[in-house]
Order: structure tokens, then sequence, then C-alpha cells
């Protein structure tokens, strides 16, 4: 089978400029993945005539389908329509249904049309006019040389709803599609190229039919497996067949799959486990609550937290002795383990958190650099501490120590060693 | 002068498939658009060798300024670095002072090399080494026939470093730019339209070499001034003098400029004050503290906060009266105010925050829907309150409450009125 091959052009000075996030290309991609259909270029130009003919040009040479938002517009910087007339070689003609559509539009809305609007019925004659019924301006459906076209307004819920009512039902009736799964495991704790030295033999040993993609961001790696196939359910189960292949060598990096994220994961646990927290952030300032509560319903398990900016507080609050502080600092790992006692008590959970560091740029010393980082996790009858060494950069060290607090937390509630 | 023509290639399946939203593109767009570099073109291609190829080739053709993201990785599905050695037609040497950067990087971690990261030091003969410092991946600096060429990786923090390390000062230095001067004025607690019309006479009448822009954003609207002329001083005296024309009629909305964030422009009123802050977050979850220690230094001024996130400790921790609880509830008034001056109380701070609603999607009522939400500051012989009424959507609940607290404590701070 055939891969069916799509690019997405984008037209319009606003997003070269940076003033507008082209959000349309990232949603299509997604619609067409499900699909089958393999976006293959995204190509964003500006309103210019050589260079949007160019993108044409070159994306008629490569593709089977190409998706054109924006510069559909009714002033004169908008170029799409003269120019994919020109490009198809046909006049620009009154096409009446498409400029009743448009006076149906204004009616609707009580509004007067100008002359400008009317021409917004105006199309390509070589083109099928496609209707907008939440906008001015038409969809345009081209064909030629087994090579399909849509061009669509730019405005994000018109090109949806165009998508929707026209393309993503049209595509499968005029491609044979191929059948893509993909499937991510979500890991914590390890960098990409210890995670991939770890699974390097699974890795070889992969059919050529299914692909291994590594996605690392901030303390996180994302392992993305995408099988090629006819069968649906022969690919999920050759995917399923290989995570379950993978999975004893990582488990305890992997805290979840696709949607999921450390939070998310965590709130699973902490839900099946009927178990509270509460934390106690110092150098990560109200970050890591900030995640936990972007959760809806973690009421249900988070019982609250506390900032203990200044030393004083950490004492008057969570009962942090004066001669730790005094003796061995704020940073360290018996004031971050009575800090997270402290915390648990105050808040009557069954987990206590704590973090406490120098995120910088100030405040370090030979001893203890910024990045220097203690956190703690305790629970009934146990207490782990863990000292991270991290970066110069203030907020990476807050995001940093945020996922490490979480990843602890994680580790805390499985009852696992790290 | 001659326009300078920038593209950017974004490579990576995980950007095509959907995956991955490319927030690099927008960001390196709106940085070269400061300088006076006309963005062309930003083409996306995945993992694949003949797409990249082309991509390079066809941007050849065109730009002056070429700048790749992604595909820098150790791994195998990584591919443009020895795409750029064969399209540049020069073998991948073993440069040592890369090397040297790498295994430096992982001996401050503490941690050990694969042999996968030693072959990140390993790179094209013919580019110039750009150190990376906060990543493994390094840039790669390539020139040809007038054209320039700058790789980085797809990480966006370590992107955005070597932009400002190496690329976003060099620009100017190998083309001959014209004179853009660009002022933000940065408002909040007051939307786009409105604020359009109050400045209307002023927009108007603005001379055509000083152009406007509108950037909202999560509860704040920047104002951009950018004057073109041949002289910089010139033209920022012209930007200046409207500034200070049209600030008289938007002075209270106004808390700072280009760089400033809500956060500093707190963190330089409080220090100027010489006060200190102490927060209760319970909607909010920890996201205002959050942001207050973003800020560098804030230990100075921010004593710490509080997460109440059940009635309980509401009461336990902050003070807040039962009856209070009982018959007016959580989300009231009363309750922020009583938060508010228990935060303050027990942080030892000179101003105390608060905020207490229904971030959503659950726990509204008829009479509290989601999105109603109270918030407070207290200090010295005053105490202000305010109802937000909201959205159905909790993260945008969160944010809102942020700026909004933000505001009030600005206010605050100022002593004014809203």
């Amino acid at each position: 089978m055939k891969v069916v091959k799509a690019e997405i052009i984008a037209i319009g000075d606003e997003l070269l400029y940076g003033q507008i996030v082209d959000t349309n290309s990232h949603w299509i991609s997604q619609e067409l993945d499900l699909l089958g259909v393999r976006v293959v270029r995204k190509t964003t130009v500006g309103d210019n005539r050589e260079d949007i003919l160019t993108s044409f040009a070159e994306a008629e040479k490569r593709a089977d389908l190409i998706l054109i938002t924006g510069g559909l517009g009714p002033t004169q910087d908008d170029l799409t329509k003269p120019l994919l007339a020109e490009f198809f070689n046909c006049p620009i003609i009154e096409v009446s249904e498409a400029v009743e559509a448009v006076s149906s539009f204004f009616r609707r809305r009580g509004r007067e049309m100008t002359p400008l609007n009317i021409l917004q019925g105006h199309l390509p004659a070589c083109c099928t006019y496609i209707p907008n019924e939440v906008g001015t301006a038409p969809g345009m459906w081209f064909e030629r040389n087994g090579t399909y076209w849509m061009s669509m307004p730019g405005v994000p819920h018109e090109m949806k709803k165009l998508m929707k009512d026209f393309v993503l039902p049209k595509v499968p009736q005029i491609f044979d599609l191929p059948v893509i799964v993909h499937q991510v495991i979500k890991t914590v704790g390890i960098g990409e190229s210890w995670l991939a030295d770890l699974i390097k033999d699974w890795e070889n040993a992969l059919p050529s039919h299914i692909k291994l993609a590594y996605l690392p961001s901030l303390g996180h790696v994302k392992l993305r497996l995408t099988g090629f196939g006819d069968s649906k359910e022969t690919v999920e189960a050759e995917i399923q067949a290989q995570i379950q292949s993978v999975l004893p060598t990582i488990e305890k990096y992997v805290y979840g799959y696709n949607e999921d994220t450390l939070e998310t994961a965590i709130a699973k646990l902490l839900k099946k486990a009927d178990k509270t927290i509460a934390l106690a952030e110092s150098c990560s300032g109200g970050y890591v609550s900030h995640l936990i509560t972007t959760v809806p319903g973690s009421s249900t398990y988070f019982q609250g937290g506390i900032i203990p900016y200044q030393n004083q507080l950490k004492s008057e609050l969570l009962g942090v002795k004066a001669e730790t502080l005094g003796s061995v600092g704020a940073v360290s790992e018996e004031t971050v383990l009575q800090m997270a006692n402290g915390v648990r008590d105050r808040f009557h959970s069954d987990f206590g958190l704590a973090s406490s560091g120098i995120a910088g740029p100030d405040g370090g010393t030979d001893e203890k650099p910024v990045g220097t980082i203690w956190i703690a996790c305790v629970g009934d009858g146990f207490a782990k501490a863990k000292k991270l060494q991290l970066t110069q950069d203030r907020m990476l060290n807050i995001q940093l120590t945020a996922v490490a607090v979480l990843n602890l937390l994680r580790i805390c509630i499985l009852g696992k060693e790290e």
C-alpha cells in the first residue's frame, strides 16, 4: 500500500512575524495522523505572490493531499484565491450558490454586506465550492493529476468546521489508507541516552514496520512506538507485545502512557491507594503544589502545602529545630526531613513531601553551590531524602525539582526502591 | 538597503504527527522581527533524509540566514548533523573542545557518559562549533556563498540560550540591518477593545513611521510601538515622546515596559517600599507563589505562603472562623479576608494576600458557579476584597486568578484605588 503524503501550507505575514502562533497546522497534523495520512511537511509563507506560488509548485511535486489555510480575507493583502486560480490556470467566476451563502451569512447577523464581501462568492472556475457555514470565506477543493487540494480560512474554528464536515470524511473515500498506530510510553528519572543504552537490544530487534522515537522534555523522556500495517487490530497487538517485551527493563521509570502526565499518574495512584499528601516547598516555591492542583479533583488527595521561604517560618510553622538550621543549615538532609514530617503532621496527610535548596542565581557557596537541592518524602514508617545537583538556571532548577519531587512521591506510593 | 531574509527549518517527526506544538519557530520569528530581519518561510520536515536535504537546498536558494532546530539528539532517529555534513560536503570529525564540553556537562552532574554522548562532540569539519552550556548537543554555524546557517537543538531552553548568546548578537554584525526600534508598554486589568477605545485619538495621530500593535495575552495587553528610520537615537526619542503622550490616559493600567513582568514589577515596588508579603492560596493552588518565586532575590520580600486546600486547614492554620465557613462558605468575601489576615499574622508580613474560589470543572452551584473566585489583599489599616467571575476552564481560572491577585497587590502597594 502506498503511503498517502500530505502537506500543510499556512499563509499569512502575521504567522512569520511571530504575532500569531499557528495552532492550525498542529491540529490538522493530529487529525490526519489519526486517519493514517502521513504529514511530510508544513510550510508557512507570507502574503507574497512568489513565495505562495513556489510553495504550491513544490508541494504538488511531493504530496497527494495539500491543505492550505489563510489568505482568504476580502482585502487586497489576501492572495490565496487569485493565486490558486493562476496556479490552476482558470478564471475567477461568480458562483451564485456561494454569493447567496455570503449574503445569507450577513442577513442572519443583521449586518450590511460591502462590495468586498460579495466578491467572496467569486471563485476559481476549476474548484469545487465547499460551503463555510461559520464564516464568509468558502472552502475550495481542487484536483489535478492525482493530487487533491483544499483551501480554507485561517480562522481556527472555520478551518476546523470545514475539516470536520468535508475533508476528514472525504480523505478515506479517495485514498486507500494504511493503518498507523501510535503508543507513547512515558518515563521519568532517566536521561535519553541511558534509556537508549538500556533498551538498545530491544530497539535493534524491532521489526521494520514499527518505529521508535525518543521525545525528551524537562526531566522526562517519552518513547513513541509507531506501527504501520493493514489491520488496526494486528498492529495494535504487535505494539502492545513490544511494550510488554521492553517493560521489565524500564518498568521503574514508566509512569504512564499516551495522555498521562506525572501529575495525573500520581492522582490515579493516590486515589487507588486512598492516601493524601501535603507539601512543604522551599526552593520549589509552590510549583509542585501548582502542578498537583492543575488536575481536576485534586482536592480529594491534596491536603495542601506550605511555602516557608524564611528559616524562622520553617521552625515556627513546621517545627524544624533551630539547632538543625544553625548547624547543618536549611539546605540539608536533616532539615528537609523535618520539613516533610512537619507538614505531614500539620496537614494530617499520609505522605509529607519537602524541598529545600539553592535555586539561584545567588545564594550559592563552595560547599553548597547553586543547584544544590534536597528533597524528601515521609510516610507511615519510612523516610526518604535525596540530594539533587542541578543547574545554574533558577527556572530550570524549580522545574527539575518539581519533576524529582513528583517522581519521589510516585516511588514512595508504589513502595519501591529507587 | 537590502532586506535580510531568513528561513526557519524545524526538524522532527513529532512536529508533523501533531504530538508536539512547535513553539520554537514562533519565538525565533519574534526575535528576528525585533532585529529587522524578515522571516520569509518556516518549514517543518520529519526525520527523513530526502525531505531534510530538499528543505536545505530550497532554503539556500532563497534565504540569507537559515535557522534549523531539532534532530540533534544522540539517537539513531536524529539525522540533522550527518545531513548537514553531507549537504556541506565535509566529514564529521572529533572536535576536542566539544567532546570536553559534553564530558564536563556530565561531570558537573556527577553522571556517567555513554558512548552515544561522546559522539555529540563529533561535528562536521566545515562548521564553527558553538558551545551549548545548558545541554549536550552543540550549536553548529555554517557559511556558504553569503548564506549563514545555524543548527540548534529542538529543546526550547537550549535553543533560546544559543539564540541569545550567539545568533542574536551575531546577526547585526554580519548584515546591514535597517533601524527598527521597539518599545512595549505592559498593561493589566483592561481588555484590548477598551484599551483601544481609550487611546484611539492618540493612535490615529501616530506618524506613519511609528506603528502600534496590540498583543493580548492572559489578563494582559501589551502595546508595542515600532519605529522605523535612519537614526536610532531619533527614532528612540520619537517613541519615548509618544509614550509620554499616551501615558496619562492609561497610567493606572501600566505596570511596566519591555522585559518587565507583573512579578518583576511587583518585586521593584516591594523592594522600593521595603515591604514583605505572604499568600494564602486556595483555588490558585500555589501558582501565585510560584510566579513570585521565579524572580531571583524574591526571598527578600516573599515571606512565604500556605495552600489550605481543605476547609479544616483554613481554620487550623489561618484562623478562619468555623462559623464563617459554615454560614457563607469558603468562597466568600469574609473567608478570603480572614485568610489574608491569617497569613499576614502567621508569616509576619506587611501585606497578606488570599484567593478562594471554584476553579472547576466540578464544585459549582447555582449560587456560586464554576469560575466564582474571591481574592483579597490586607495591610496596615486597609483590607480590599474583590470577586471575580471567570471561565469554565480550570487552568484558565488558575492563571487569571494569579494575574488578578498580583494586580491587586500592585494596586495595594501603590496605595491607589482601582
